[in-house]
């Protein structure tokens, strides 16, 4: 990454590339060193690239966090939302969720427990009301097609007697804390962790099989 | 609060109430502001003592944290982990942790969603590497507690097939996670917030009953 410190001209694809290396990048040094301690020489040095020319990529450091918390959700709409709504059987989009999302979650963690998924959680108060607000709403709708599939699960007797949001929150818990503890050379693989998180998450949702 | 601004001599219980009180106020500012953001004049104004007054009781910021920390972890020994260590039974120990636990995290939300239960989780960054390390280790025998119980479980053939460290963090994960989603004056009394967190946590790790 060090040896881009040329500005090229770039093609729209090449454009759009290197924002989200530059985002993975951001997403990377806030989580190690926090988002107020985090100014935009770090990420400049870190991507490798002029002071200067980081500016023609991002505006400024609350526009960032925006951008970096948005470009998270768009991995989750086009890895877990949008296959998901694909899925007819409310067990099966149930089952697909959890398992994306899980290994989402495990494909951004590195060893040192950093992930930047938690920035999405964790760094909302660092952003301005209207982006704010938007990043809120997308993360709703992503709880209303949980809870929309745990409803229609309910109807179908297929979960265990529990509240519809609590086994929402209940799910992004188990699922939000693989990225504090999964570490990639570990002694679990990425499915591993993802199958063992799912298994727990149904085994705590799902009514008990009859046969 | 703010009618406490002149200083007096107290006796030791008053000065620990009082220290305990600072720590409240301190969490609650930290959680609305970041670490980073919050000012040692912030809580010295929150809590209705002077800016000179405050070094009193706390040497500095670092510190501050640190004793924050130590203040939760302190509450955890005496609400969770030293009671579960009477209990004999794993699966009755096992039970009283997640229920004591999501207790006492529910009594710490407020209404908007700032928990000082989430400091202990979130601004481990912020402590100095001797601070950082002694927290690591009560995280640590907590941990070893809750490993240890579903241990015991899985050789009584109650847990279900599930590895026992996932198991114990997924468990982490929903009962911290309340801290983020759950609001006193919403749908759910911290009771039955607590009652639902554990019936899902403990159907997800027990192994279905034959009867």
């Amino acid at each position: 990454m060090k040896n881009s410190k040329v500005r090229r001209r770039t093609s729209p694809s090449n454009e759009s590339d290197r924002l989200s290396e530059i985002y993975q990048v951001a997403a990377q040094i806030i989580c190690e060193k926090g988002y107020d301690a985090t100014s935009m020489d770090d990420i400049a040095d870190a991507v490798g690239i002029t002071k200067a020319g980081i500016y023609h990529y991002i505006h400024g450091k609350g526009e960032m966090l925006f951008q970096i918390m948005s470009y998270g959700m768009d991995r989750l709409d086009r890895h877990v939302i949008i296959p998901a709504r694909e899925i007819r059987d409310p067990e099966a989009r149930l089952r697909a969720i959890i398992r994306s999302h899980a290994l989402l979650i495990a494909a951004g963690s590195n060893n040192k427990g950093n992930n930047p998924i938690t920035i999405v959680t964790d760094e909302v108060a660092g952003l301005a009301p209207a982006h704010r607000r938007a990043i809120e709403k997308r993360k709703r709708v992503y709880l209303d097609l949980v809870r929309e599939t745990l409803r229609e699960l309910k109807d179908q007797k297929k979960l265990s007697d529990v509240d519809i949001t609590v086994a929402a929150f209940s799910l992004f818990g188990v699922m939000l804390w693989l990225s504090r503890w999964y570490r990639p050379n570990g002694r679990l693989t990425r499915e591993e962790a993802a199958n063992q998180v799912s298994k727990i998450a149904l085994g705590g949702l799902l009514a008990s099989r009859k046969s």
